[in-house]
């Protein structure tokens, strides 16, 4: 059947002149999780993972793919005749790499609707001639529709600005130029909006373009409601339909417009380019105002971790009880996840990782109902969780002992702790950036050899994505440059080191933080982390000879406070499992 | 007197049709330290400090200078009835900002010889005329000359690589590019030629121009011996005169020329750009290639702190064994040079600070014969001093106690000194740069909400400047970028926090790091700090309830390091005293 498809494709290549197609798992909108709509790649591949890149060339076809989808790859699409190019294994090229090595004197096509400006760009600075053309649209049957959910307004108690406010707010800093927005959770944060279009990230299909007088926003109108499209009417907002908003580019001339390069589409940008505009790059001004959460946020997600904290402590009082050898990795998400959303939580705030013993070394380990450990009574469980809530979003890790463990996983276990706090504890002076603090939560890794392939921490949105950014911990770079970001008080972020041994085990402890500030002297402003996660760390997985002074103290003093502020929260029973938990060591 | 030379100055000027001129304290090489012939601003202003502006209009005149210099420039200057802009207090420009805000649309006057590219072009950029005409030189009555003694070369075993070998090296990067250098230490090293024209610096007045082919130095002749032509001959170097390098520039068309804009001169990039040349601005190839130094200078880099390690050690044992209320500052400056200067040391690495309690808490505090508080056997003492070495150049700051102190200055002695080792100690993956890792020395003081106003390291030459970059070790940004620059194994660079309270006590801890490479796994190449300062630290000034395990274990390592190395080099009396500094605790 995919080779079917292929061969569909091929034809439809053909017509267009173009030698080799590509294909990413974008959406219309740069975002990192896309709707069923956007599969494209598994329709014509078979590849069903989240992230990879397809090239599809008259008499072959190519799938890239990172370390966590080698095998996966090789199930899914070996038997099509796709190579797959594995991606951190010796001598596979990146897809630029690629196209500039093999594909440099033929015709890229690709949908410049799924293209970044940013790689678009990279293509033809590289002297490689693309043509932007949707061939595949018309070719895919029975296409998951796009969500016809009703989108709902977030009030003021919860948003901490009005609409009216935020607006006024981007206007200021951005005078007459013209700023146009792909993001969705930019869309949805500015307008005080949210949809169901995407699992677990509560947004919705829009483009947004803002002029000094007036906004338009190009969305599914049946989709609102008479009384929201009064308020937005009310605010400025003028709504337009989705499919009108590149046909409307092309009426904006002589404007100088800020576009982010790695989150507006390439098609906006040929759009506007024929308007004589004048385009700047600038990561947008509403994302960087998204990134420092207002006081009511703050409030709010504080609030949002105590809900969260209740449920994780239910879920752990019920694993406590239970008999661990007659359940799969994938009862415990169901369990979980259930726990959360019959408390308070809207919805998960991502897919949930739960993973046993070795699986927990597969950074991005997800069990299914058909693919999905059975546990046992010893060795050590990881949960990766986090929950939609109308006051934030969540995500947390812990590490637990499923009964007896190893002396080795105690002492990573005791040093990622330690890592994690070295962080979280830090008292700086304000000016520095994530990727000048990333440091402090590998130096103890480090000094034992051993490093985690990923950042330490990135920006989590309120009632958003859950990775969201500025803020980045990390010490490489990133296209979005967020770890060269300064860390402001407002933002908030995770903190989540970890070790990775493949084949025998992995361990991650996550919190997340909220940068607040310390005391102002004559050094200049201090600032601090306060930590808003409330769940315990398993103390049966700490040993003491790896536990430096300083580390229990601060151990404790969590535990403390974990205990005293979800107290109020929970029935007796609860409170006795808390304090037992949480007791001081 | 200073009133008439500024008289006779604006004659020059209005001549030119120059309303404001600019003096900075910079030579034609855009050096730190530089000959007493450039000390131009002293000439028209009496201020004698290392680092200033002086800009004259017709009727006024402003010295612009930084915290450490308030107080003397308002002695030197204010009867003169030049005005002091005092950088860093409220409200005062710097120097670019002012000409901005009030001399936008008049002519500025510089010496496009002392003026960086950088500069120049920022002040075009905001577009202001500026007029390059050295009107100052004439007038100047007795000035110093500059040197005329002569230039050496420094033989292989102390470079580790021939000139012939570097010209090599530089000219297959290089290519088909044209590379101008006006950094007297680059010029220096690239030659394996050493000279006597700064104080404690040992360069000479050279510009040079690098082609494919051929090198052409501009030096004064008269200072190489018939030998040194021959050999420069040899390595392909044509020798022209020191003046004659403008007019040569003329003669350079169309090529690629890469320049360091903040190290380069303005006359320089004027005279290439008439010639249809390709300006590209680049961090020199070869202050790359010198920041890493090669098995040879590592080898005699361990030898010169062995060196100087000894002649601080008889240092310390004189100043054991005097009653210290007989001798000042000043005298306990000239007993440490004298002991580097008797022992193996060329010349001393830069002018010495010793400093006394309060006078401690001035960074850059200075004593001279007329200037110098007199010591008592009691409180602390910090000398901050180094040597000149053909066997490199040393840095290194120890705070000792005279007597008794207090506990406060027990207390931050201790978290200087472990704030210092937590940089030192660090393991990490290769591809971190200075700003990364900065946090690791401040995080302790911070801690307790203290910093202190400086980097926390500095790259060190091989028997050249004492302040050499790349790398740079701090978390602000610099002209020259060299906090970005990857650390790489055999770069030396100072690690040297400290605390500074006004008025009250000053404390630093010192020493030099050599970064080698440390194991290399699945994760990557992991690097390492090799500590070449042998000195002790003063074991009275640590505060048992500050210093935790992992420290206390690493200084007592150090302190036996210290005695190993040193002890062949040491008589029974001078090791026993040193085993006394290096005991265990």
């Amino acid at each position: 059947m995919i080779k079917r498809r292929l061969t569909v494709l091929r034809s439809a290549m053909q017509k267009e002149g173009i030698d080799l197609y590509y294909f990413n798992t974008s959406d219309y909108h740069m975002s990192e999780y896309v709707p069923e709509y956007f599969r494209t790649i598994e329709y014509f591949s078979g590849f069903s993972g989240s992230l990879a890149t397809l090239l599809v060339s008259m008499e072959d076809a190519w799938l890239f793919v990172d370390g966590r989808y080698h095998t996966q790859a090789d199930q899914q699409c070996l038997k099509y005749d796709i190579k797959i190019v594995k991606l951190g294994t010796q001598d596979a090229l990146e897809p630029l790499e690629f196209i500039k090595k093999y594909y440099s004197d033929k015709t890229i096509g690709l949908d410049g609707k799924r293209t970044s400006i940013r790689f678009a760009k990279e293509l033809i600075k590289n002297g490689i001639f693309i043509k932007s053309a949707d061939v595949y649209s018309d070719l895919i049957e029975n296409r998951a529709p796009l969500s016809k959910d009703p989108v709902y307004e977030l009030s003021v108690e919860y948003t901490g600005l009005t609409r009216k406010r935020k607006i006024e707010m981007i206007r200021y800093v951005l005078k007459d130029r013209v700023h146009i927005i792909n993001n969705l959770e930019s869309i949805a944060y500015l307008l005080n909006l949210r949809g169901n279009d995407i699992l677990h990230t509560p947004v919705f299909m829009a483009y947004l373009v803002f002029f000094s007088n007036d906004i338009y926003l190009f969305a599914d109108l049946e989709r609102f409601s008479e009384e929201i499209l009064d308020h937005l009417y009310e605010d400025g907002v003028i709504i337009r339909p989705y499919a009108s908003y590149y046909s409307f580019l092309e009426t904006i001339r002589g404007k100088k417009i800020l576009v982010d390069e790695t989150k507006v589409n390439y098609e906006t940008y040929v759009c506007i380019s024929r308007g004589h505009n004048t385009i700047q790059h600038m990561r947008s001004i509403v994302e960087d105002m998204k990134a420092i959460k207002n006081p009511i946020e703050q409030r709010n997600f504080r609030l949002a971790h105590i809900y969260d904290g209740v449920a994780v402590l239910r879920f752990l009082m019920w694993l406590d009880s239970v008999d661990k050898s007659t359940l799969t990795e994938f009862d415990v998400r169901e369990k979980i996840d259930g726990f959360r959303k019959a408390y308070k939580a809207n919805d998960l705030g991502f897919s949930s990782i739960v993973a046993y013993n070795e699986n927990a070394a597969l950074m991005h380990y997800m069990p299914d109902r058909d693919n999905s450990a059975r546990l046992n009574n010893k060795g050590i469980l990881l949960f990766d969780t986090g929950g939609q809530y109308n006051e934030g979003t969540t995500d947390v890790t812990r590490t637990i002992a499923l009964g007896e463990t190893s002396d080795e996983i105690k002492k990573y276990f005791t040093l990622v702790l330690k890592s994690m706090f070295n962080l979280s504890e830090l008292k700086f002076l304000q000016g520095l950036s994530g990727n000048q603090i990333d440091v402090l939560a590998r130096k103890d890794l480090w000094e034992l050899g051993v490093d985690y392939r990923c950042g330490t921490g990135h920006g989590v949105g309120y009632n958003l994505a859950v990775h969201e950014t500025p803020p980045n911990i990390r010490y490489g770079k990133t296209e979005s440059g967020g770890e060269l970001a300064e860390i402001k008080p407002g933002m908030v972020f995770s903190d989540e080191p970890g070790v990775y041994f493949e084949g025998r085990f992995g361990i991650r402890c996550e919190n997340m933080l909220l940068c607040v500030s310390d005391e102002k002297n004559e050094y200049g402003q201090f600032l601090r982390f306060e930590t808003l996660t409330m769940i315990p760390f398993d103390l049966k997985l700490i040993d003491p000879r790896y536990l430096d002074e300083r580390t229990r103290r601060i151990l404790n003093a969590y535990h403390d406070r974990v205990y005293e502020t979800l107290l109020p929260y929970l029935n007796s029973e609860e409170a006795n499992y808390l304090r037992k938990l949480t007791r001081e060591i």
